[in-house]
């Protein structure tokens, strides 16, 4: 039985149990939330990964996407990252690899990490076509459903599927003026073969197919926003709105048929319009935990799109997202190193705790006020242990070398901390 | 005459005309928001920098804050960093030296920039104490106003006065319980003073004195928040409050005397709370500019507080903050370098341009449009022309080199742009 069926008779499984611990939550409280598909574990039959929940009243949680590309396949560095999702406090991880062996690439990280790991099966097929000089475009659905079961097998434990590109939401799109069409490669290759085929998207044609794959092994469905905006022109319209009634539709669906589900947001969306799209989300798709990707509230910071996905991403969970995608500093220029890959996980980390403080996450605040109450005894150690880099925090510290140990260098001599503690001693 | 008095009289300065032009709005509703407060322009009559307008309806403004400490003082350091202030896009600088040749330091600063410079008068008091060997809160209040009157000849535009730290003031804050106290310097400095001497604030006491030294030289007073929490846990208590209710005062009284004013915010505020300070701000202190520090809405990123500034400071500037103080990554840990204070600079300018697209502040989203046209169409010089960091954004781009030029590593020969370009080709 699936998490969900489980929850939905009632069964208290060691995973629930597991995460009722981690979440400091009632295991019964939680067991309501995951039957009601408000929350999800994904958990796959044939992996046993660490346990962990996404969703309403849980910790806001992180996903790095790794993995190697064509034009760019070094997979010893994606080994690297996955350390770093570990170090950094990822919660899971994504394998995007299109170079390399991608079944050895991707069996390595389901062995080497503990962590919850998702793929997004289109992206093999299309690299299947590629190798063999075959238009990316031109897959069989036996393809697909093949590739989505045999990694369902291996135990990937969330796989993304844009089955809300259907011809209904196609139709919307092409009403549409966008500056910047599609941006999700899954979205674009489904729309292109439902144009070249004239037939309707077999992730939406064979749902039920789909779901028997997922249910049998336990597989959560994040279902893919193909229409997600790319440029903040685009954000919130016709298109993206179409696709969303439809994947409200798709969460019902797979529910009843006992698969866990996730829905997937956007994208690139102005600031004013983010909590707006939390809500929409949230209620279209009955309180389906919401995975966004940033969100990126400006089209302007290449090179530094860790930060607009941080401000973003903050004001998301903390409308109740619940579950961010990291972006890095490469974003929309190169595949990420692994220095990017440890600069985006702290930057959505930093962005989920302000979330998690902000909506009053049971203990969330414990930390910082370690922090502030190290700062006041200038007990830099305790400091730097409870910082998000706790390496980098003691580098910074020691960087100017001081006789006077107990102030930094910023403020030197006149520091308040100590002129106001002086005060108080006299 | 000062700004204000000039738009009180109904007067179009030719500093209002440049930024009317600057800001693409009609002059006489400038002037409108200028006579009212609502708007200010720090221009020291003896200096003429550029002009810029701060406050309701313009675009969010950047400051940063740079300076030698006596724990770290090298000059040419802070010339660099004064160079890429206007490189990046800061609006103005802060002289915060407290090491080496203060007037040499802050007389070079206004000479060598074009950019608005503020002050912290009691810094230099400070500072010539500590090198006399003497207890740094021991000072007179006449050395205090003979630093200001002095700076305002010199050609400061704006300072800092931590004139909200009274009897009254200080009374409220004995009755609360803080986890950090005072994190001010100013402000610690002032109530150690007010602890021994049992006196009032002279900045208080003889704020009428301050007015006059202010309107002779046209000094824009940037009423400092003393009081301003240092940490999550003593955010928007009564003592932040009770500083508050002290400076809405000293606004009307520095309007009256036509002296320009700004209200310093904080700190370290929970995501949650940053709006309601913003409002809380805008009416106690009859809608005078907001200039806030961050803010930082968690305590725990160390490092990395750059980011958590640009967090705090986009929804703090959405919300109707008119200036945003940056925060470099070595925030709380030591002197920024020249980079730190570049990464700072970006960090804040994106969160502002987050916020004044939110706003709709006129033709914010014209160069995020331009970067998303120029995605569509591969037009990689286009990008990297309107992106916040050009040079950094061309290198990553061309990191991982190809021979698919118009393609990057990132998504490789799956590229969405270009299969969603050739689906609405075929």
């Amino acid at each position: 039985m699936t998490q969900l069926q489980q929850a939905q008779n009632g069964i208290l499984s060691p995973e629930l149990k597991a995460c009722a611990q981690e979440e400091k939550i009632d295991e019964r409280q939680l067991l309501e939330l995951v039957a009601r598909g408000e929350v999800v574990i994904p958990h796959n039959l044939n992996r046993r990964a660490k346990a962990l929940a996404i969703g309403s009243k849980m910790r806001t949680k992180v996903n790095a996407n790794i993995g190697t590309s064509n034009l760019s396949c070094y997979p010893e560095e994606e080994f690297a990252k996955l350390k770093l999702c570990e170090k950094y406090g990822a919660d899971s991880v994504m394998d995007l690899s299109t170079g390399g062996d991608l079944d050895e690439i991707r069996l390595m990280m389901l062995k080497q990490s503990s962590l919850i790991l998702g793929t997004v099966p289109i992206y093999a097929v299309a690299t299947k076509l590629e190798r063999s000089n075959l238009d990316i475009t031109h897959f069989d659905p036996e393809m697909l459903f093949g590739e989505i079961e045999s990694q369902a097998r291996q135990g990937v434990d969330f796989m993304t599927v844009h089955a809300g590109i259907t011809k209904w939401s196609v139709a919307a799109h092409a009403k549409q003026e966008r500056i910047l069409g599609i941006v999700s490669r899954g979205g674009s290759l489904l729309k292109r073969w439902m144009l070249r085929t004239g037939e309707e998207n077999p992730l939406y044609a064979q749902y039920d197919r789909l779901l028997d794959i997922c249910a049998r092994h336990d597989v959560c469905l994040s279902l893919g926003d193909g229409f997600r905006p790319g440029a903040i022109s685009d954000a919130t319209d016709a298109t993206q709105i179409s696709e969303l009634l439809v994947l409200g539709e798709l969460v019902r669906r797979a529910r009843e048929r006992g698969v866990q589900v996730m829905v997937e947001g956007p994208g690139h969306v102005p600031f004013n319009d983010i909590v707006a799209n939390v809500q929409l989300e949230k209620r279209i798709c009955h309180n389906a935990p919401f995975y966004v990707l940033g969100p990126l509230p400006t089209d302007i910071a290449g090179g530094y799109d860790h930060i607009t996905g941080a401000i973003g991403g903050a004001l998301a969970a903390s409308a109740g997202a619940d579950f961010l995608c990291y972006v890095t500093p490469s974003e929309h220029l190169c595949l990420p190193s692994p220095e990017d890959a440890k600069q985006g996980i702290i930057a959505s980390r930093i962005a989920a705790h302000i979330a998690d403080l902000s909506k009053d996450y049971p203990q969330a605040r414990d930390r910082d006020d370690k922090v502030a109450r190290a700062r006041r005894k200038m007990d830099w150690e305790t400091v730097f242990e409870n910082s998000v880099d706790p390496e980098l925090a003691r580098q910074r510290k020691n960087e100017t070398s001081s006789d006077l140990s107990d102030q930094c260098s910023m403020c030197g001599k006149l520091c308040a901390i100590k002129t106001d503690k002086e005060a108080e001693d006299a």
